[in-house]
């Protein structure tokens, strides 16, 4: 397969802009290889440079595959920049992210030329991922399964929420892990109604639900995972959510295939959890595309402009959040393939399985 | 003591700007104590508002003080902004941090006034920590230290630096750490040349350098320590860089006081690096502050523009890389009092005590 810098190099003339400049370390990784980050300059008919800080240039010269590399000092980079473009003579530079302030400083140097953000031509590359990035997905979603067979395990009354992550945190990075996808979300009892709640040193009490969601980082690739399980029996109102929950997550995997829109997959879930009359408690977008980065396209959202295809990896992560109770999410990361969509996480979800 | 948010309301008018939004997550949290994040609208006369996504929205509810909050939907957040700042009929906004595309959103609705990136009004502030933020900093550089703890007992040939990573974060997490400070960095033989190397599955072998760079969260304070192990018996050579980088780390520790400025305690390593020809291989600032983040003010380096102040917690980690051939760096956590500095990550750091 031809390399994806040289790709990115011959979809810069048809996406409108004459050179492009990468910034975010993830894809100056998924272009280059190197975890060194820096200002990753492509241009049609040259040779791309990767500008890094000294700190990282050993790493970056060891690394970076397809392209020079050059050393900067915070004061070098803006000329530093402006003098590799030059080559290309460009009227508009693309880039996947730029702050106001490197816009001013470079407007200041160049300024007949139009600088904008282009995300979008590094976005819908990545949201592809190829054999050798799948298999890597694969490795880190069984990583993040053992993450969740540690955590039924000492999950009991009286743990403290620190101490699941601990436990998780172990499980994953012994058998191979060398990241965690993101930091640790481990809410329980009424901190359940936070989707975002963190990790506090909460003891977890009879009777409540506790989700945690997480994830495996392996050879800089990310997974996503969320259980809620319930310490104790379920009371009737708590198994209802829960299989509500759980018959959204069902019904929106059937939808998670070539060719559907995200904001239909998103809809399927939204019409299972509006049905059963927790409609105002799903706050928030069905899924995102996970790979390098943990939040990536596409999205499966209500204002989603994206078209699943063959090879998006996404999560299905549907949710109730009932202020001052609490709330269950059931999330996995899924492959969208030429047939049925794959769960590459695997850990069971049927409410018996939840049961701690 | 006067309540932060309020402290930067009146400083608001001795900035240059009529208005301020604060758009960091760490930043929301010092202000207002909510994890939430969201865009926080700060005038020098009305009620400050905090809006934030739907799916935050009962976390900043339960948790946000000093502040009116109120949701947002991606699409109305531009016109909520713009809403939230008339009543202040601003010349100028200042922001925390502002991209591109939020400035030309913004610039669309209010063209009129000007939009500017005015970050030192709150690192100023965040800089200087009161003595709620030392006592959680303390506990966390406790916390990291019983980390370092468990990478000596766990330290021997043959183990892989991801399960270096597990057993440090699982004694801290075990002991209340409810985050990590950010991604481990254990770099192990000629790796350790890479400053920010992160983690791989590589097996540690005998006679090499092993750097762990690594720290504890604890209630959203952070810590950060590096210490460089050798396993086995040091070589003269190794014996000898590890010692330039103690000599330079204990030097500098003693310029890191009141009233000193962050380029002198820079130049205080340099000149140890320096002295013992190893000043080519020092390739990166001497240190940075440390709080919610793990870099923020004040600056140790070349061009920091920072007199240190009490109060300030900083790190100390000079280092030499060597490329192909290994690096070694020493990094504590310290406090500028009124009086002499402390450290508060107490690892030991001699030579001996670095042997595994």
């Amino acid at each position: 397969m031809e390399p994806r810098i040289d790709r990115l190099s011959k979809q810069i003339e048809d996406s409108g802009v004459d050179a492009y400049v990468v910034t975010m370390s993830p894809n100056v990784y998924y272009f280059t290889g190197s975890i060194s980050g820096g200002r990753l300059i492509v241009t049609p008919k040259e040779e791309p440079t990767l500008l890094v800080g000294r700190l990282n240039l050993t790493c970056a010269q060891d690394q970076a595959k397809g392209c020079g590399v050059k050393p900067y000092t915070r004061k070098e980079v803006i000329d530093l920049m402006v003098g590799e473009l030059s080559g290309a003579n460009p009227k508009t530079v693309g880039f996947d992210e730029i702050s106001l302030n490197m816009y001013n400083d470079l407007k200041q140097k160049i300024p007949d030329v139009e600088l904008k953000a282009a995300p979008e031509i590094v976005r819908n590359m990545r949201m592809v991922k190829d054999e050798d990035e799948i298999r890597l997905m694969r490795r880190a979603a069984e990583l993040a399964d053992l993450g969740m067979d540690a955590i039924k395990d000492c999950l009991r009354v009286g743990i403290r929420e620190n101490e699941v992550a601990a436990e998780a945190a172990y499980a994953m990075r012994k058998e191979g892990a060398d990241a965690l996808a993101f930091p640790f979300i481990v809410v329980s009892g009424p901190r359940s109604a936070y989707p975002h709640g963190g990790v506090t040193d909460r003891k977890i009490k009879e009777g409540e639900f506790v989700t945690i969601d997480m994830g495996a980082g392996y050879k800089e690739y990310k997974t996503d995972i969320t259980r809620t399980f319930i310490v104790g029996p379920p009371t009737e109102k708590q198994a209802e959510i829960y299989e509500t929950v759980l018959s959204a997550n069902l019904s929106a995997l059937q939808k998670i295939r070539e060719g559907v829109p995200g904001t239909e997959v998103h809809a399927e879930a939204e019409r299972v959890i509006g049905e059963a009359q927790y409609g105002e408690y799903f706050i928030h977008g069905l899924g995102h595309g996970v790979g390098l980065e943990v939040h990536e396209g596409p999205s499966l959202g209500k204002s989603s402009k994206d078209i699943l295809e063959i090879g998006n990896v996404v999560t299905n992560e549907p949710g109730i959040y009932i202020p001052g109770y609490g709330g269950v999410r059931i999330e996995d990361t899924v492959l969208v393939t030429s047939s049925d969509p794959v769960c590459l996480t695997k850990t069971p979800k049927d409410l018996d399985a939840m049961r701690v």
